[in-house]
């Protein structure tokens, strides 16, 4: 009979472990010796922060990445097969939303192991519930083009979606590009269509406002290399 | 100066308080003393499952569901403006997402009071998360229509954009026409189209499968009048 795989979610940023996970979080993390990580670095961190009772060299990683060639998802689970738990950790947020967990999961369904998500911190959902946005309509597009013509292209698309069907639109970036995309909203964007802005996200510097490009167009946020996520509508 | 308008989720179903909530959610919760509600009876069971430390009639609730006429926001947040804290309770899960908060939260923006979600169970990460489809590209498109010939013209749209782009497609469905919607998924979409069925979200019957309507054909899942969340990918 093979063990359940969790979808363990982990911290945005620095801030209060018991403000981001049910006490079930830590519970499940101490029934786990194997881990499917993305960086060994940040999984070792957590555990620790989340004062695991278990000695962290005893536990297994494996690791998956942008950099891991044809993933072999039963070779990973494994672990489940023979009857033990195993952890899908994200490097920020919860697992398979923007990282390449999902492959894992997908893999978990085909070999009939139960799959079991842990609440936890979700930058998408947390931004949209403090938008003010519509939350019954909404698609997140993660990255945009790193070319500044092609970016403002896809942003006047969306825009335009979003005027047809109220739908909110929802993007990350790369938080050392943060200001290249906020410039295109300003650019393009209608000064009557709303951006929200949500920063350090459950850090003690979370910033969250939303306002019309107009009010944006006075104000220059300090977002430089922080973890921001956007929001039009 | 204006108090805080903190977001609160509630329970998606039955389930251990303690695996849905962080320990933060509970201290908060001992902060207010004003509420915006959808239903006061739900509302009043959930400070009362939480173990609020306060008389629960000694509480401010004000209610704002899809009968509220004319919503000002100003007059929902006096208490935000007068310097306390105020909870807005969504039904089941995080506020704002598929439920009227939004527009509370729209005003305390534009009235410059301080908006702060907290983390909580919410079904359309969860079920992302349990799928195994991809979490890079998503919409959540809410309800379907009730006409069936209108919902399979809608399924068709969005299964050839999922084709085209990738992009998860995720819905919900009054729980006593779950089946209607089922079925409509499995007449029109490719046999390869991959169907998730995330049912009674961290609750103990959580079930989350995720297969091909090839192979959902030939069952008969039990989702009647039950909390459901459908993704296609």
């Amino acid at each position: 009979m093979s063990a359940p795989l969790f979808l363990l979610p982990s911290p945005l940023g620095e801030g209060t472990l018991t403000a981001m996970f049910p006490l079930f979080n830590f519970q499940i993390i101490n029934s786990i010796d194997y881990y499917i990580v993305e960086e060994l670095r940040t999984a070792r961190r957590f555990l620790r922060k989340m004062n695991i009772d278990k000695a962290i060299d005893d536990l297994t990683f494996l690791v998956l990445n942008e950099h891991s060639k044809q993933v072999n998802g039963k070779e990973y689970l494994q672990p489940c097969l023979e009857g033990h738990n195993m952890g899908l950790l994200s490097e920020a947020g919860t697992p398979c939303i923007a990282d390449p967990g999902h492959v894992i999961v997908a893999a978990a369904h085909q070999l009939g192991i139960e799959v079991i998500p842990l609440v936890g911190p979700n930058s998408i959902i947390l931004s949209l519930m403090a938008s003010g946005f519509n939350g019954q309509n909404f698609s997140f597009h993660g990255y945009l083009p790193t070319d500044s013509v092609m970016r403002e292209k896809e942003i006047l698309f969306y825009e335009t979606l979003t005027k047809k069907t109220g739908q909110t639109q929802i993007f990350i970036e790369t938080p050392y590009r943060n200001e290249h995309l906020f410039h295109s909203f300003l650019k393009v964007c209608d000064p009557v269509t709303r951006l929200c802005i949500a920063c350090n996200l459950t850090t003690p510097e979370q910033s969250i406002v939303s306002q019309s490009i107009a009010k944006w167009k006075k104000e220059n946020p300090d977002i430089h290399k922080r973890p921001v996520v956007f929001l039009i509508n």
